[in-house]
């Protein structure tokens, strides 16, 4: 196990209702000015925005509002928010929504503060500061609740990218597991996907010995197999989605990710299909994940013969454990279909005449050096090629 | 699932070397003045605690020092270290050592700013201030480390209690492994049999629709039963000792416990014996368990069948799940014993005309009504009987 340091200071308030409790947790980390962040439509629809403001009224905090995130958030919005905040002495972000209003509301935390132009902590500066963050949760998928991460797509050259700093850790996030039973189906398995992909970035490692976060990663993983069928088949159902709301949160807070080298090929080969063709990122990461890991399988058999037989449930083959590795990424490919994923580029929206373009953004694109590094180090042409296997 | 908050603050710095780095820590979190709280024989020995001094002093840190604690710590002991941090103005409390270390320092640290009796808090008050606390570990075992939770033995009349309250989380902990390799391996086996306690305690549950946890929980236990055998064998074995640790921390913080009731009846059995025969909280678990759960298992058999075949490997026996339950139990035991672990009574140094005496202790004692509840309620009776039954 390698060394490591963990910090997941952030306080979860979860249950039935527990928005209305939203005011209470912003006066007790210290906001008093909100700058209330969202995407549209249905947070404004379902009631839930407010009653999110009247929590907040009943604790006397002022707030003032900017909806309109979309999905792969975009720059230009940011740009906006943090001019906005500063111009209103805002104190506190406090973001309504999923994946990617959260990743948003992160950056206009830390943009505030910060002088420089906020995309440098997209190419790699850390994050040091940041205004104090909330959040109600409404989609269990980005896992960003939890997490020191956010990603957000430039819209000069379509740039989708990371940036991290525990100064993005949110200081609260409310999970009420019943705010997601009225997302429809196809959203609800993006988040699946989106959960499971996680976990197999953070159990394709190269790091020898990791017992422990193995055997967490495969948990949480048997949790989305057990529970991903039942909310599909039934979106009432309370205890599966609460039991997909936890699991999404551990997926990716880093406990179970901790010690050991980590993959992340498949999101970023992901991250040129959705910032390209604006596709849900779930989805991208449905019709990626087979395809790299089919590619990248012989890297380490053994580790993809562990998941199928520990996860997928697959008999291990002792004479020829590819076979048993190839029947778990096959295992996962069905399951992600089952559950209403597209399985290919065409279903995606995605086009064959892109693949030379989409690969050379992956591996050259803002910066980047000729490589895709994770799992395996991979060129150009090795990306093409994982491209041409979701054909 | 029921409802919940959660809110783990503690920053862990794990690996190799890394108490040298414990000053840094200490500065970042606040301290200037330290109270250096420790057991004694062997970390002295080692010379861990001229490192983690080295370390303060680097700093320019200062500190004074309260060594002494023992096994099963005293009351005694937190009354002397509250006066002192109070004389000496300490303004950080850091423990060097295992679970009875850093339960005493945490309950000295609650004390420095209580005006009552430190003793309130074992009885139900909820400690809600406390001077910050630091931790460099010596033993995976309690999970103090990483928990709101701290237990004291009250010399006068020998209760074992345990107290709880978010401000007892501690700041920092530093976990290095290799710290471990050199304990004996009777309290390293003490160790897993406690944080395997942890498992079972939070295992038993009668919240339905808890897959995320249960499977969480499953997978901490493996681990334990994966690597704990490799210790025994191997005490330098830095990768399965560090795989513990993690699992021992994980497996009390609470993240694998929230949003179920939890059980806690082996814990309370076993203090009146460590209470009274001064043995090891892990050895007491060993002996105390197998008895607990044969005699509680027809509350649920299903559960402990479910926990005997994705733990301990046994085959389901659909038309007698019964049987199978029972043989997860003696798995356990099994296990338990193949590690070095006492297995009943005369081995652990408890004495059968005492059985009546602890059991009304661990029913009526200190303030207590008649029960002892979790997973089911007992009354006296029945905790005779399960005294006798480890016989």
């Amino acid at each position: 196990m390698d060394n490591f340091t963990f910090y997941s200071p952030t306080y979860f308030v979860f249950g039935k209702e527990s928005e209305n409790e939203t005011g209470k947790y912003v006066r007790r980390f210290g906001g008093s000015k909100v700058l209330l962040h969202y995407g549209g439509g249905s947070v404004v629809r379902s009631g839930l925005l407010e009653r999110v403001k009247k929590s907040l009224e009943k604790e006397s905090i002022g707030y003032i509002e900017l909806g309109g995130v979309k999905q792969n958030p975009r720059s230009g919005l940011v740009y906006e928010g943090i001019a906005l905040c500063r111009k209103e002495k805002v104190d506190f972000i406090l973001a309504v929504g999923g994946g990617s209003t959260i990743d948003s509301a992160k950056v206009i935390a830390a943009g505030v503060p910060y002088s420089g132009d906020f995309w440098d902590y997209y190419q790699g500066v850390p994050v040091e500061e940041a205004l104090p963050l909330g959040i109600v949760l409404t989609i269990s998928a980005a896992g960003s609740e939890g997490s020191p991460d956010s990603v957000i797509t430039k819209e000069e050259g379509m740039y989708k990218r990371g940036a991290t700093g525990e100064a993005l850790r949110p200081k609260f996030t409310v999970m009420n597991p019943a705010l997601t039973q009225t997302l429809p189906a196809y959203q609800t398995a993006c988040g699946i996907t989106d959960i499971i992909a996680h976990l197999y970035e953070r159990y394709l490692t190269n790091t020898k010995e990791v017992e422990c976060t193995d055997r967490m990663i495969e948990a949480l993983m048997l949790t989305m197999v057990h529970e991903g069928p039942r909310v599909i088949e039934n979106p009432n159902h309370y205890d599966a989605r609460a039991n997909i709301m936890w699991a999404g949160m551990m997926a990716h807070n880093n406990s179970c990710g901790v010690g050991r080298e980590q993959d992340w090929i498949s999101h970023n080969i992901e991250h040129e299909l959705s910032a390209l063709y604006d596709c849900a990122h779930g989805a991208g990461l449905a019709v990626v994940m087979p395809a790299v890991f089919s590619y990248n399988m012989n890297q380490d058999v053994m580790r993809f013969a562990q998941i199928a037989v520990r996860v997928w449930g697959c008999q291990m083959d002792f004479n020829n454990p590819a076979k048993t590795a190839a029947e778990g990424i096959e295992a996962l490919r069905r399951f992600l279909i089952s559950i209403g994923m597209p399985k290919n580029f065409e279903e995606l929206g995605a086009k064959e005449e892109d693949i030379e373009r989409l690969a050379h953004s992956c591996c050259y694109g803002d910066g980047r050096t000729g490589t895709c590094e994770g799992f395996v180090s991979l060129r150009q042409k090795d990306v093409e090629n994982i491209y041409r296997g979701m054909l």
